[in-house]
C-alpha cells in the first residue's frame, strides 16, 4: 500500500500584502481586516491578517501536489481559524494521513498550519479520494 | 437582538480561468485539475475545476461583508465538496444563521455554494465571532 498512517509531507510559504490584494480581488472580500492598517489597529489583532480562507489554499496546495498528490479529489475539509497570519509571516502547511479507509479508496489526514515559532494559525481534518491505495 | 436564527445573505460570482490560474499562483496550488484542460479530460470531471477552497473564499466574503459582517472573527469552517464547479459557472454562495450562542458572541452558519441550476458545490457550517449581538 503506498500511503500509510503517520505519513506526512508540508509546504512553507508567506503571504505578500500584494497576495492578499490578489485574492481579496478574485474572490470579492474586501474586509478591511484584510488590507486596511488604520481598521485594522482598532481591532483585537493590530494589524491586517491574511484570509483565513487564502492561508487554508496551503492545505489544498499539500493535498493536490504531494500528499495523496495529483489525481486525488478533495471530498471535504474542517477549518478552525486558531490564531491570526499576518503579511509576510512564514507559514508551514503540514498533513499527515490519520486513517485510510481501504473499501472507499478515502484518505483522511490531519491538517495543520503553523508559524516558524510553532504558534497553530489553522487546525482542522481533510478527506481525499485517491485512485489507487 | 441584531440577529437572528434563519437570516440569510447570498452572493453570485463566477470565476475565469485567469482568476483560477492566479489563485494558483498565489498559493503554489498548481494541481492540473484546475487548468490543464487534457489532464483535466482523462480524470471523473472531464474538464477543468476551480479549487475548492477558492470557491470557498465566497462564503467568507458573504461573512465578512455581510453577515455578521466587518468586524466579526471567523472561527471555523466544514465544507464538503460535493460536486466541482467549472470555469465561468454562476455559483451562489448563501450563508443562513442556525444558531446564536449569546454568552460566547458566537453565530453558526449554515454555508452552501450552489450553481444556477440548484446543484449544491460546497456545503458546511462556520463559526463567526460578533462584537455585538
Amino acid at each position: 500500500m503506498k500511503f500509510k498512517i503517520g505519513q506526512k509531507a508540508s509546504i512553507e510559504k508567506s503571504f505578500s500584502i500584494n497576495e492578499v490584494r490578489d485574492f481579496a480581488g478574485i474572490t470579492g472580500d474586501h474586509n478591511p481586516i484584510h488590507l486596511d492598517e488604520e481598521f485594522a489597529k482598532r481591532t483585537v489583532f493590530g494589524k491586517p491578517i491574511v484570509h483565513g480562507i487564502l492561508c487554508s489554499g496551503l492545505i489544498s496546495c499539500v493535498i493536490g501536489e504531494q500528499l495523496p498528490g495529483n489525481g486525488s479529489i478533495y471530498l471535504g475539509q474542517e477549518l478552525k481559524f486558531v490564531a491570526p497570519a499576518f503579511h509576510g509571516e512564514r507559514l508551514i502547511a503540514e498533513v499527515e494521513i490519520l486513517e485510510v479507509i481501504i473499501e472507499k479508496r478515502h484518505i483522511i489526514l490531519k491538517t495543520v498550519i503553523r508559524k516558524s515559532d510553532g504558534t497553530i494559525v489553522i487546525e482542522g481534518k481533510a478527506r481525499v479520494k485517491v485512485q489507487t491505495l
